[in-house]
């Protein structure tokens, strides 16, 4: 009897070490969330599981919604899980709906019927509560002490992976504002391009979608598309800001922006992941049939990143004021753009441009047009 | 007999667990390396640990010293090491001198004696190996097939922890360095900026060390630095790159930088830890005693780390050739500085940067006039 025991211990424990591993293999925010939720209900053989994460800046927990997008925000003074954040200890509720702390509400808002529930906090590798995890409505009767243990056991793995997730994701942001901002401020110069960057960016983001491109490749094109003009800042102030058509002495020196941008990011200590940035983004002004700048690159020879962004660019100058003409509708910009399909553009990426402003881009604009 | 072999194979499983959450306790990659290290050799019996790291780039293995700072490094097809990361499997050498694959220029390096030892791969959440954890010196004799699950079984956990922190400190490098060579752009449009804002971190780092902030003060405190001059991309050229002295409406334009830096830093999403960067680096012109700019703050109302930057923006403005003077040897600057120390500097900044200055900003000035 007691080596049954034992033996299923072991089981348990070699359960919660592989567990334990699979939440610390995602650094991701989203993704943890949901391999936390879903091995954990697994393993405690509950129907669900839920997980919140502290903001004490705010004074609220947040949840990601079970179905869809969103996330469902509660007062941390309220519910089990706020009492369990407030409190730091487990709290075991064999019937939901006869503890007073239980807050019907949630369940009022999803129609789910929660019976019986076991709540345990998620701490950060200094002790300080970041988060709850709530495993709900156990198959066969309400949570036991052992599954308290087990839940103890993966809280610990949860609040270190929830930390490292929620650390690097904030570093990303931090880096990709602060790289967008700064890009911003050349643009800013002339008023004729402010949100110049901003918009190629997302573009380019759009785009890269309709290829079918992941969000590691999509992440790296939009670091180049932020970047991608930086070169402007080695241009003297006056031919940035001339309200009139540049000679052609002063649009060659404009030209030279694009390998000035190559020389800038080629000093930057870029990781794996961003590693062709800096050619991305220098040959945002090369064209397909090998008649683009600074290199003249053909077709294949050109950065994929950079073909993107070249259309991206296109559309957003057609699209924009200029002090010697108004901005061209969408429609009609396409229409200009899809003369150069196959010359200035790889057409591979502009049939993905094409669906991405028929399906996204026309219709955000119709939008605007109808509520202005 | 069973059941006391279940219940140290739970208690062993108990300690793994342990161990896996302190591995995934940490982001840094020399703090994570030496945790791995030290945990694994108590675990396992052993005298020491060494962890190498996987560099395909440059086909070799790279671990850190046991003693002081650096790096070895080793080909990545030398040793048994090597013969893990190429194989991927586990190594157990009983009697290291009389296996062929085993290196002795380690040993003869660093002087110490293997015996017997074993070698585990580590590899990350898409299974490629990324590096190798190795046990030396099993007290008692060779390790045995146990020690071998429990080494795997931790290798999973320092796998996902070490590509964890690679993940976010190659983040981070890029960061900084995106930053720190987008600042230096601005620094460029004038001769006799290049490099400032690159000294100014060094600087101001160098005091934060001697006032005994903590590496996660310092690092705001950089970036701070690397920023606090990009205001002057709202200054026009002329301006900004006049050698002769500035007239006064000049000079009041040229001042409005320190304000822009904050107006731009404002827009940016900084994490928690970078929180206060644009208040530090648009306040690096106030003086201790309320003279300064823009606002004329005083004393403790001054960011702490707008003071360091104050100190080092002066020290390197004095110490750098202007088209109207030579720059001043850094003793002169020193002295120069000191009647300004509980002015224009917060005495206990200007006491750190006094330390600084004699212990290695001097030291290493000297060392480069005997260099030369």
């Amino acid at each position: 009897m007691r080596q049954t025991i034992d033996n299923i211990y072991n089981r348990k424990l070699n359960l919660i070490l592989d567990v334990g591993r699979a939440f610390n293999s995602v650094m991701e925010v989203d993704k943890l969330l949901t391999i936390i939720a879903s091995r954990t209900s697994q393993l405690l053989n509950a129907e669900r599981c839920s997980i919140y994460v502290v903001d004490y800046e705010k004074g609220l927990l947040w949840t990601k919604a079970a179905m869809g997008e969103g996330r469902i925000e509660i007062p941390i003074d309220s519910g089990i899980a706020g009492a369990v954040a407030l409190s730091g200890e487990i709290i075991n509720v064999p019937d939901a709906y006869s503890d007073k702390r239980f807050n019907r509400k949630i369940d009022r808002h999803t129609g789910y019927e929660t019976k019986n529930l076991l709540s345990c906090p998620m701490k950060n590798s200094s002790g300080e509560i970041i988060g709850v995890i709530q495993v709900l409505n156990r198959k066969g009767g309400a949570f036991d002490s052992e599954d308290e243990e087990v839940l103890k056991s993966l809280s610990g793995f949860a609040g270190n992976a929830l930390e490292n997730a929620l650390l690097y994701s904030e570093l990303k942001m931090t880096f990709h504002s602060v790289i967008e901002v700064l890009a911003a401020t050349i643009d800013a110069k002339h008023h004729y391009t402010a949100g110049h960057t901003a918009r190629v960016a997302e573009y380019s983001c759009g785009i890269a979608r309709y290829l079918g491109l992941d969000d590691y490749e999509i992440e790296k094109i939009k670091v180049a598309a932020y970047l991608h003009d930086y070169g402007k800042i080695a241009i003297k102030d006056d031919i940035l800001t001339k309200p009139d058509k540049l000679t052609q002495e002063e649009f060659s020196q404009m030209k030279s922006h694009a390998a000035k941008t190559t020389e800038i990011l080629s000093k930057m200590h870029f990781s794996k992941q961003y590693k062709d940035v800096p050619v991305i983004a220098g040959a945002h002004h090369e064209k397909y049939d090998g008649s683009g700048y600074p290199v003249g690159l053909r077709g294949g020879d050109i950065p994929f990143g950079a073909r993107i962004l070249a259309v991206a660019d296109v559309f957003d100058a057609l699209t924009s004021d200029r002090d010697y003409r108004k901005a061209m509708p969408s429609e009609k910009a396409l229409e200009v753009m899809r003369s150069d399909d196959g010359k200035a553009f790889d057409p591979d990426v502009f049939a993905a441009f094409e669906k991405y402003f028929k399906e996204e881009l026309f219709v955000l604009e119709k939008d605007i047009n109808f509520g202005g």
